[in-house]
């Protein structure tokens, strides 16, 4: 059975981690699996929209923690090699932003230290109640540097330097209320919910999504007067595309769009 | 009857758009308009606060879709009044933000688009209760590149990526928990609160509040120590104007500023 | 009796503000002496977490105004002395974040202007129900332009710019929805529950919450990917601490670490 299984055919995606006894931990093999999938994904134009869950108890753990120990059998005490996992996840991770399809995590059970990194850097996300946050590498001795960097963009700063610090967990609607997830709902509805967001967003017309996510985190970055500039000129270039003129004649004329979505 | 009222002739500005038949879309007109009031507004120093208001259903309800299409006409199929137009957009909206008084949306019914734009672009809002707020071009294929600068800089980035990718309205609640807006009021009292806050504004040292809002932005995009070394300087300018000793002086013995506010 | 006092000899320091009978404001005396603890604590190893309290009915109430009046006697207006004044207050601010050790705030009362600053400036804070957070220097004609710095880097921008424009005060529940102190309790708890987070912290390794919290502020800055290069290697050195290799390996065995903490 293949470590990450990728499900559905249509236009919304779904990665499914299965490495459940492991708490689908992000070893080389499922960073590599992820990364092979998204480096597929960036070119499938027909999948506008991508979930990630995982199976078992647990969304995801983190990194594999033997690995890495086994890690320091090398001649430099591991050094090397966790440079290169490091490295590895970071670009995976950044992948996940670079895709030009909104990807979502739908996260249960437990997202701790790589695997809160990793929701947060998918652009959205949907989690049951009871599911149990944390950057918790400070209990062992390990402080999460690279989940840092995705949280402390997606919630306040005093509030993830004390989950950094303590290494305490937060619980779903805590999530929510920080803006590390979009939604909670009840862990029998999270599957469904967390399509019924990917199928709203595979519905729009998959040009202006990816020109738009891509400018999103673009114009970010950029003081005022630059994000204006560049994205006026995105919106330019959208105003252009065929189905978009089609879609604004449709909503003046109140019918539906005849998108060809090419 | 004006595409924009100029109201009141006191300390507090109102500017009021009166285009309810077109939900006060932001056209060609009304954006002229607007930029027209702010540029007069901004040396005029005996109005020391500002709020921005809209007549009928809508607060403003974005892009003015026909006249847009119109422009599709031209030889180049709308891509030179496109870009001029949302040129001339960006700089209304940015004319909000360097303007020296603070500006306050005072937004009911609905608020969508560049009319959401237009909410997180003002250096306040209070709402009605039943507001609606989107940033729903995607769903006739237009992306809200241009409006996501300014509600990406208001809101966590999870929650207006969610927005803006499945084009879902959020009501006036949910816009003040997320920091869209400052205040969710009941209809009948938008007005009374709006302008209870406009004038509390208006009551300050106007050159404090102009020198205060100015400083606000501009430190905002700067490293820590530069942010630090330039508004030290910025109060020790402010500390030297007559009307701050002679409010500092009243402090201390406990009674009412006599301000000149020249 | 000190102007602060240096309490707790173990891993938790504990500095007291202790000029009540000035709402322990932050006069050149006050300035000067948590500057002079700072510097002492940022070497002194053994100390993995400080709290910062104030004696009396305030935390802290922010500058002390009738020194800063006394410095208008001088013959340059006061110019000198102030900016000179902001300068150390900056830097006095900027070194709690520059410090290795988390810096924890327990506030009570009243925090207003530069003390507001103080808790936005912390890493952490605690405040007893029933305090009063307030940037209300524009009510006499001087807008908190140092205290924004702080402040605007903590809570949402909307909400930033109403405290310093309407001179409003915030209740202790409002400061935790808005992301300025990270957790209300009861005002006879206040002393235990800020301790309990301190000491949470300070059990953790000292090593690892160092390189963390420099890394924390540091990489908030920098484009993404340049954050991710740059955590990657504090994670690789992070790794290669002899105390976190026991801390994985105690952990993979199901048993306590037995760091050395050296």
């Amino acid at each position: 059975m293949a470590i990450l299984e990728r499900r559905g055919t249509g236009a919304v995606a779904h990665l499914h981690m299965n490495a459940p006894e492991r708490l689908n931990a992000l070893s080389d093999e499922m960073i590599a699996a992820l990364q092979s999938e998204f480096d597929e994904l960036r070119e499938t134009s027909s999948v506008r929209a991508i979930v990630i869950s995982g199976a078992g108890k647990a969304f995801c753990a983190g990194h594999d923690l033997k690995q890495m120990t086994a890690g320091r059998q090398n001649a430099d005490g591991g050094k090397a090699y966790f440079k290169d996992l490091f490295d590895r996840c970071a670009h995976m991770m950044q992948s996940i932003r670079a895709l030009p399809q909104p990807v979502i995590a739908q996260v249960h059970g437990i997202a701790t230290a790589a695997g809160c990194q990793m929701v947060a850097s998918c652009d959205l996300a949907v989690a049951a109640h009871g599911t149990r946050f944390g950057v918790n590498g400070v209990n062992i001795g390990l402080f999460c540097s690279t989940p840092m960097v995705a949280l402390s963009r997606n919630i306040p700063r005093k509030q993830a330097f004390e989950m950094l610090t303590t290494g305490e967990f937060i619980e779903t609607e805590r999530a929510e209320a920080l803006g590390l997830i979009n939604r909670a709902v009840d862990p029998e509805q999270l599957e469904r919910e967390t399509f019924k967001m990917a199928e709203k967003i595979a519905d729009k017309l998959g040009a202006a999504v990816k020109i738009g996510k891509s400018a999103f985190y673009e114009q970010m970055d950029m003081p005022l007067a630059g994000a204006y500039e560049f994205t006026g000129n995105v919106m330019v270039e959208n105003m252009l595309y065929r189905d978009t003129e089609e879609g604004i004649a449709a909503f003046l004329e109140k019918r539906p769009p005849n998108w060809t979505q090419d």
